[in-house]
């Protein structure tokens, strides 16, 4: 007897997610995953030990009062938000209950690339729709599309680009489906599409703590919705998914504004910076509203492409500096991803991009 | 349009899974989860705060440093073991990948009470199996039923009865599908099933640190099988599933064996003292290999029933002392089940039941 031959064919056959390289020892430059380089609130520490004498019992089933602080931040009812162990965890919900067999679920390319994943784990069907180089979103083909279920990354990963809400309530105003808007990002941005929640019963929003809040160790996220559509969410939601530390120190976090605001000036002056050095240098840059830059690099005689990238890539890996390639797609495997760091961590790596200039 | 109508039809109809009722406030007497009443392991708290200043940083996406752990605690390969967000997680991937549409997964009932609530979530077909008053495992029924998964808590819940390794190997060699074998209570056991991984790929065993370990806060928990079975498990599994505090506790629990042996004696004594206590009351006391005792009350007049277990449940609960009832199958409906907490917790228990027993 096989035991493996018993799983369903679509798992089979499923390639599983490759999440960013998470090295555990020390001496690297970490710019691969898009952390913050700043502590979280000082008062998360406290929160956290003030859970300590309660680890043998269960967290809030529902995550309440986190659920409540998010409501409030965004002016929202209670009932519209739902708490998740990541916005993985969130986006995973919702292919549980919109997609599945038989059913199309759409998403963008270059996007964020956990969405495929997700679809093929469910059992369902993915649609990609292809970005061209100007990032424009393609409005009519999602509206068009036969798709039961939408992911959008604003602002997207890894390019970096946000879209106008103008242009998403387009989209939601007549795509007959369920649009999420992955706002993992969205706190490095100007833009987010909360207020769309009003007049769209159809959109949901999925944010993390992961990178804004520099809370990636403790896996929490939200989602934004209808009422209808969290209460759907919630039967597919493990009872206890998000522990009890993560809820404290997320309340913790959330409640800390200024802190929160302190961190995000420094991350958007040092991404200003960054993108400046870069497009010193002659390389093309997408504007980012976010705590990452993707950048196209151009080596000493000139030259762009998959090869000068990965060329790069491998002098960065050598000197233990860590960024990201997608080689996947002719959009992005000319491109790096270099998270926003710590000023010292960015001078690191761009020292290093001048010897590799110098080299090449 | 009304966007809950796009929802899978499954979902839908779905009931989600009641948890335990988990109190926020103080001044409760909780015996209701299985919570332990005693502290974790002190080194728990310094692994938590050890993790403090690495929070913005991605925990590692395998916890291979608790998983390795596991592996040499069972005498087991690494490739053996997969951590899970609680053991409600493993149990929800076992599902993801055996269970679904146009397959049935079995149960038995009484059993943990989860099984249905996730076999639904996956659109596949619940099969279930009763026990009688005698809970004798089924052999034949588990073997001769059509499912592909079959799900067996052992010791089981709500009733504490363990199943004997001869009776497990006995389903394993004649049962065609994959077995799991959740013993989230077996440390409160003589007997646990991981002797058997060796002869039968089949087999998969979970394990949580929410009950012995004193970890119910921090969602740990983990499964064992073949390496084959591992991996397909790994597919449908979030990335980063445990988060980073909850690794390093983890690990620090299961490191410090004195404690948890010490905590397990504590537990096995007080419950030894309430079974006692029960049964000289005249009330039937299943044997418990757990750390819950599943009791028939019988009142003043010598009644048992559902009318009975009711009376007591309601009487305890305006007296702030949580049980669990489970009125929804005749085997179960006339008991209650009490968690065995500390000697001054079961005192106030103990003291409410005679102050009931006077009162009918």
């Amino acid at each position: 007897m096989n035991a493996e031959d018993l799983a369903q064919e679509h798992i089979r056959s499923l390639s599983p997610y490759a999440a960013g390289f998470q090295p555990q020892g020390d001496g690297w430059t970490k710019l691969n995953t898009n952390e913050s380089p700043y502590p979280p609130a000082p008062g998360v520490a406290a929160a956290i030990n003030g859970e300590l004498d309660r680890l043998h019992l269960y967290p809030d089933p529902t995550s309440s009062g986190f659920r409540r602080a998010v409501a409030r931040h965004c002016g929202i009812g209670e009932d519209q938000v739902i708490v998740g162990n990541g916005s993985d965890d969130i986006l995973n919900l919702l292919v549980r209950v919109f997609g599945g067999p038989g059913r199309l679920t759409g998403y963008t390319i270059p996007g964020y690339s956990l969405y495929p994943t997700l679809i093929a784990m469910g059992g369902g069907e993915g649609w990609a729709i292809e970005f061209d180089r100007s990032m424009t979103l393609p409005v009519a083909s999602i509206v068009a599309s036969a798709t039961q279920l939408f992911f959008l990354t604003s602002p997207n990963a890894p390019t970096g680009v946000v879209f106008a809400n103008a242009l998403i309530s387009e989209v939601l105003r007549s795509y007959p489906g369920i649009l999420v808007v992955d706002e993992a990002y969205a706190d490095f941005s100007g833009e987010n599409a909360a207020a769309l929640l009003a007049d769209h019963p159809n959109l949901v929003i999925t944010r993390t703590l992961s990178k804004s809040h520099g809370l990636a160790g403790l896996r929490v996220g939200y989602g934004l919705a209808s009422p209808g559509v969290i209460d759907l969410l919630d039967r597919v939601r493990d009872s206890y998914n998000v522990n009890r530390l993560s809820q404290a120190a997320a309340l913790a976090s959330i409640a800390d504004q200024n802190h929160f605001k302190a961190n995000l000036a420094r991350v958007l002056k040092t991404r200003e910076t960054c993108s400046t050095f870069y497009r010193d240098l002659g390389w093309f840059v997408y504007p980012s509203s976010t705590n990452f830059l993707f950048v196209e690099p151009r080596d000493g005689s000139g030259r762009t492409g998959p090869g000068v990238s990965e060329s790069l890539f491998e002098f960065l890996m050598a000197k233990k500096i860590l960024v990201r390639r997608f080689p996947s797609h002719a959009l992005t495997s000319g491109f790096l991803r270099f998270s926003v760091g710590a000023d010292s961590e960015m001078r690191i790596l761009n020292q290093a991009v001048q010897s590799w200039l110098r080299k090449e």
